[in-house]
């Protein structure tokens, strides 16, 4: 079951970066979704590498072949299976990996934890795991776009280079995001942040960075607690993606420095709905949705494969020097935007149905 | 479900802040571990209202009772059940607040969720619903302690008060914890941080703050890639405990800002073991703990509750105005750092049973 | 989490036959149900030992206390915790069977599995744990018949006293079962089932029987398949009761016999609805409902505590004596009745759920 | 979920009958196991159709491939996928079961749960369903093999015809089942099933039949009261097989017929180990396994699709006839027989490994 989230909406992953392929299934879509093949691809487009020049090389088409759970263009409440086969694998570049681990990868931990490790590509702890996510994340998002919802993910700070907060007041338009490579979508902030990214690539070195994520139309109700907290879920999904180190809702760390006077949202009756006049929560009180949007940030570190000679030691403990190869981002912060999309997605569509399986499937 | 936690170490936490009383159901604990109500009443006392100057006068004993699953002192492998009765029960002090929602409380959002809540002290949505949690925790700390484990959690910030990074260098003695009532184990700040949590009382405010929290002794391998991966589990242990909004590991947030040159953790062989040079990682790495301390940080926000008169609406959504009332600890960071340690315990033994699971049950 | 079953409607039960109390928490109860301890009591009253002459003499009030989860009389959707505490607890009865293993009793298995035990009464292996699923059952069973169904089980045959078929072609009023302490609605064959009870009972040994559980009213599309099938679920239910040993929906093992010509149930349309003309399939096609009665029967062993002596070997292996004593049912089947109730309520609730969940959250 | 089974060895299966494919996911595996794809297709060739002339002359290779989790021959603790192309879809059979319910097919109650069905080959709702589990079952059982679990199931019965007691007293071996097309051990038996079985196809008919499952070396301890007992497990794991309708295990209903006194398992101390007499618990006691033999029977009705006109309705409701098509086995029994065993090895490797996280991973 690690490699299976959610209750009702329900997703399991498989797949290694140079296996034969890589997908995920699906299990509780609600049936006589329109769905197609082309609307998947279209979210997987969006993680696929060699997109940019500020992206991996790798060539991969990551088309998606839809194996079950739709008929005639419609899910039929079965487990849809989603694959995409692996073309592009030079399993070559890891040769030298196979013998020393990786610093700040998972080799050595899988390693220990498993006795054994398919080191290509970093095996199944390489990013590629997360097409699974993205694909049946293109589903989510579809059926919370029916019911209203609106996820838009973006970068806010690359390294140190971060965008402005006015920038960002309004809720940014996909367009708008996808406007640059980096995703940031205050363009001069953008252009700064694909300047540095060059400059690191050029030095062989790496760079993190910080996505926000804002969810708008979210009904009144979703979360449950007490363990399954809306922002409790949220964290969960952000942190089981690679490289995230960090994870806050509303006002998260800073709004530790505020009192309770200047920190607590007052509600108020705007237009005949109850809403809150300043948004600190992030959109949930009590671990459930009180229908603000929802605002959260996801923290990336810098991409731990370098083109940097670094100390190490081999599978037998000893001394070793590691270069870098492969093909990797020299910031994963960009192409992990539409990931973080697909993680929210899945966690508020199956909150949803929870939500409506106990509170709304009988009326006494 | 919502109101279980763990998969092979599973607690089921129940009680409202002022029914008749609070408990919790452990399933799957290891048979024959001598276990007392003394042992576990402890931990439960570490996290007890009115144990000190800083936290709320409300009066409970928090007396804990063993209901079922150990026989002649020693755990039987059937579940444990846990009872703590409420005794001061003030419910009047919550008359004005089942006409009006509390800022930034959980009572507008279980209301439109449910269509109903219990509104003495916050019913279910009251941080008395921990009293389940350490209870379950004290009894996986001594089982992770029989192991070589030590949980070590405290507070590094209130408000804008930190304790200088030089002071935690060395993993803090629970003495130099618990030697102070607000559990920092710097005694200098400790003394600032008392004086300002008496200072926003006064105000009739409150101030949030952070808690760090460290394990060492951990085993590699504890952790269940892809999406149960250690940190990811314990971010939502975190999230899911009230007033909390920020979780970060290792580096955290302030990682993103350097190079992948300067976070790498580089390996070393010291005494013949395979270690990292320096902790970025904070323990973890691809999700599987690599041995060395878990080092990860907890945001909690300003309580909410706060003596001042504050705008809000009615249950009708018409414009209300309350003023805090009950009894409430205008910083709730320092009763927090036992139960951060609960949960820390709750995820690391459920990952150690279920790595063991997979991993050790045959050799082939 | 082997106490726990169900998946949204979901229990958890704990307690020993001798320890201070037995419980349950029902985690996801649909909020604003009114609900009493009286309707709950009422359930265990049915179950509960020393109600006639042909059961146990053990006294036990078995009295019901509503913990948390309900305010003013309606359910809050907050977990429901109920608690029975137990009070006619004759331990010394078992001193002797602390030392040798009872035969088809649980003791060896327990104490090997676990290496320790609890010898009074059973302890958790006691069917006294059924008291938890009885009191969630009466929860359940309330919700449904809100939606409009009706459970009905009642015994069919005791050792080899049957009931005529023809006398089990209505659907039988809960009356017509109680009206005899061996609730067998027909009163001729439940007056020779007495009176065979009675006769073994006098003998110091015991009997078994099967149990029919029919339920109508069941909407069309309750079970998830493939898995989760509702006659897997109830099969399941039900082989998780103590002392059953068999299961068998519609046709059953009688309907291997048949052809398919003979077996199959046609489709007709009856007053504007689609129907089968028989009901071989007892109900469920595919793994779901199909509006037909619910039809299933349960074999339940003899009871394997006897008042006779018998061959066993103690804890060291060797061989030894044991003379059953304690106060034991010499049929548990007719209080088996209300349980078997209980269990079907709780999967047919929580597939009401899950069904409303995938296929009702939403309308494309 | 509901397309998931089992807790930590647990497989996910997708995938229609007319679909491009049928696909399973095993999360859980441990690692370091020698696996191949032939061993796998070894299990897959015993289910597969047109394997005799009693079967269905459907042509599919149903030839497997590993997507996943091995890496040079052995697991690595990942989740393991695989596939089997469908090859022989031949929809236009079905056209007319587009437009009319097939009786006692799941057509009906698929349709109105989800309001939409693949009708081809019966979509989802197919036996090729089970594919996915024959192809994880191989894998448990290889492990369990490895562990001196043996699994053995056979037909004892088709239609009326049954084999005779004292034939089935040895545990047989795979040579005797695999002697005949009909997987019955005893010749003379077999030769007459197979004759019946011809005989009824003749007809257009079919017939069902009884499949006794037995599992010797089963450690004692396996089974997870007071819900997840053993034969509880199991009891669901058959029901969920296309055409169950019934479960017994150790002396199931007839059982029933005896006395306690006749009906217990005496210990003894055979050659230093605590056995049973008699097996009439099945080789479970208390929900847990006793070391004794498992065995349990499962009853399959006659196939649904015969190949005679019968009465049904269309989809709107009104009355239509229908003559069944497609390509069909008579009688389902022996190609279930290695379905039974997988569905066995499934649950058993689940609890092996279960008991061992909550039983071996401490020592106390």
């Amino acid at each position: 079951m690690p490699n299976s989230f959610g209750h009702l909406f329900r997703i399991t992953t498989w797949g290694e970066s140079h296996g034969p392929a890589i997908g995920v299934t699906i299990d509780g879509c609600p049936p006589r979704l329109p769905i197609s093949a082309a609307e998947i691809q279209a979210e997987l487009d969006r993680r696929r590498p060699g997109q940019s020049d500020i992206t991996t090389p790798r060539k991969e088409a990551d088309s998606v072949e839809i194996l079950s759970g739709v008929y005639e263009g419609m899910t039929t409440g079965t487990p849809i299976a989603l694959m995409v086969r692996n073309t592009d694998q030079r399993s070559s570049a890891y040769n030298e990996m196979k013998a020393a681990f990786r610093p700040s990868h998972a080799d050595f931990t899988y390693q220990t934890k498993f006795g054994i490790r398919d080191p290509n590509g970093g095996g199944r702890s390489s990013a590629r795991e997360t097409i699974g996510r993205v694909a049946a994340g293109a589903i989510a998002k579809k059926i919370l776009g029916l019911g209203g919802l609106e996820i838009r993910a973006y970068i806010t700070r690359v390294h140190d280079i971060e965008a402005p907060a006015e920038a960002l007041v309004e809720f940014p338009s996909l367009a708008e995001v996808e406007a640059t490579a980096v995703r940031c979508p205050h363009a001069a902030t953008a252009a700064a942040m694909i300047e540095r990214i060059k400059a690191v690539r050029s030095e062989g070195d790496s760079v993190g960075g910080v996505i926000q994520c804002r969810v708008r139309g979210v009904p009144v109700g979703l979360g449950e607690p007490v363990f399954d907290r809306l922002e409790a879920d949220l964290a969960k999904a952000m942190l089981s993606l690679p490289a995230t180190k960090g994870f806050e809702i509303g006002s998260g760390f800073a709004g530790t420095r505020l009192r309770g006077s200047e920190h607590n949202d007052l509600f108020e009756n705007r237009d005949g709905h109850i809403r809150t006049v300043t948004n600190r929560s992030g959109g949930v009180q009590g671990g459930i949705s009180n229908g603000e949007e929802l605002v959260f940030n996801v923290a990336f570190k810098p991409t731990a494969t370098i083109l940097q000679a670094q100390a190490t030691v081999d599978l037998a403990g000893q001394p070793a020097e590691l270069m870098g190869k492969g093909r990797h981002d020299p910031c994963v912060v960009p192409r992990a935007v539409p990931i973080v999309e697909a993680m929210a997605a899945l966690v508020l569509l199956d909150h949803w149905m929870r939500d409506s399986a106990q509170n709304r499937t009988f009326e006494f």
